[in-house]
């Protein structure tokens, strides 16, 4: 089983490198080579299937040279976020788009047509989301990260018409617990929080108690995209795009769950100053029902300690999907 | 005023050509210049006016040179049609897709947002259409052709929202009547009909008489794209893309009308033989309500003999919108 991870490096991306490391097989197949492609890749333990290949996505000789020896599972992660791309447009003109359209038009000229699981995004809607939301929900981005998101589903679902390329598009929520860096990503504020409670520290939360929004933790993240892979046999003709269940949570309900976890005196540093513009994209998630993607085994977290016991890693064992 | 037309020696691209250089000016301004550019472009009148580009759209330094001097409004029609880049998947990845996204990315770097009317198709919806078919119809392509259709909307709707190219896509049904020569167009029997039918020819139409399709003549379609460059004052964050009005007819009502207009005699001439993939893509198309897009001007050719009349050009009177 060969296998390649774009983004490698990225918060998503080490987690499934290593998890898939761990596991050692994909599909019921042991892993015999698992290629990482990344700008940066310092840092991965040395294993005899790892295979490192620095650069960038945007490089069309390089992800020819990584798919030179041919390729079985491709997960497709790299991404310049939202709010870099929005600002930078060229930047996420030429990764997000036209490298994934490259990298989407080698795969279909590889000899057996590969497995490709995407990471599409919440993006893809808009902020003009209806009261009541389901998979069938119109698509409407506002941001540039999230056209090109959608771009790129389309062009996946058409080459698996095709029978050209086996792809799985998954649209993720807002994934937690990233590092507290300048990520980019509008919605780093999510992440921020549990860090700073579970820290003991201050923090000012840039939406109020009542903002709810969609969550999910890089370990749920991660076993979903592994699924996704190992969904068998599923016909070309199929629906290839899935929301993935979320949790919607308001800030108020996360808070309760780091109270019972780290304990009630961390609300006392809490306080609420309320952007705008962040309460508008991220602070009114509505429901969100995805009956598909649930009978096609995607999950959440489960409920809220759950999700901050995951995306805090505080406990080693892999939740079974 | 500077317009270019990509596409400019197509049936509806030439057309549009002469009606431009016939009426003189576009959105009030008379046109100073008006570039063509296509790979063929013989038999253009002597026009001082005119400005001929013949070349391969997939040329980006031709692009450039095309636009180095300005523009003000692009329409974009140019494409390798829905049958012909479904089997030659590669011209109508380069030429429907990259080369629309080069032409909306050199767009976006000019000094003033250009108008761009983009020729989108009936093929995003794909052929699972629901029996009540309104704007809001979700899109599922079936060709890669529709599906890079889809894409480029999207693009442009991005640019639009971002306020770099003041874009306007229309949802075209099938034009009549194109000429009877091959042209890789799946919907090509419905203009076959119509000619063969004022020829006084015998004809063998690959779907029923109940069959229903959407029809639009030339004339109509290039009043909408005029009608769509000529919308002002079109704030950026409103919608880009409108499905246009069609005419729902089945071939039966289009016969009747030929028979209204060439004689009772010609239907004799006429007989059925259904293709089950032609009858499935073009010969069940639901009743469409376009309330949105006629509310902003667009407009189908009214029925039945209207169609006839306009598609056979049987009438140089141009018919206001």
């Amino acid at each position: 089983m060969r296998v390649l991870i774009t983004g490698a490096n990225g918060f998503v991306g080490r987690q499934l490198a290593l998890q898939l490391l761990q596991h050692g097989s994909l599909c019921g197949r042991a892993i015999g080579a698992l290629r990482l492609l990344d700008t940066d890749l310092t840092g991965f333990a040395d294993d005899p299937r790892l295979r490192l290949h620095p650069g960038n996505i945007t490089d069309a000789a390089l992800i020819r040279r990584v798919l030179a020896d041919g390729i079985d599972v491709v997960f497709h992660l790299v991404s310049v976020p939202g709010g870099a791309a929005e600002q930078d447009y060229a930047a996420g003109y030429q990764v997000n788009l036209l490298a994934s359209l490259e990298l989407l038009d080698q795969l279909r000229n590889t000899a057996r047509p590969p497995v490709l699981v995407y990471a599409s995004s919440i993006a893809v809607y808009g902020d003009a989301l209806p009261a009541r939301m389901d998979e069938t929900a119109l698509t409407q981005p506002q941001l540039s990260y999230g056209a090109h998101k959608l771009m790129v589903e389309t062009a996946l679902c058409d080459l698996a018409r095709r029978g050209e390329v086996d792809g799985r598009a998954l649209r993720l929520p807002g994934i937690v617990a990233r590092p507290r860096q300048p990520n980019g990503l509008r919605s780093a504020f999510m992440s921020d929080l549990l860090h700073a409670f579970a820290a003991g520290e201050p923090y000012t939360c840039p939406v109020s108690p009542q903002a709810t929004a969609w969550w999910m933790s890089a370990r749920c993240c991660v076993n979903n995209l592994i699924h996704a892979a190992e969904l068998c046999e599923l016909p070309f003709d199929s629906q290839r795009v899935w929301q993935l269940p979320v949790l919607q949570l308001s800030m108020a309900q996360v808070i309760d769950a780091l109270a019972a976890r780290f304990g009630e005196a961390g609300r006392a540093l809490i306080s609420f100053a309320p952007d705008a513009h962040l309460q508008a994209l991220f602070g009114a998630m509505p429901p969100l029902k995805s009956p598909r993607a649930r009978a096609a085994g995607f999950c959440h977290d489960g409920n809220a300690a759950h999700l901050v016991r995951h995306a805090l890693n505080l406990s080693a064992v892999r939740k079974p999907l």
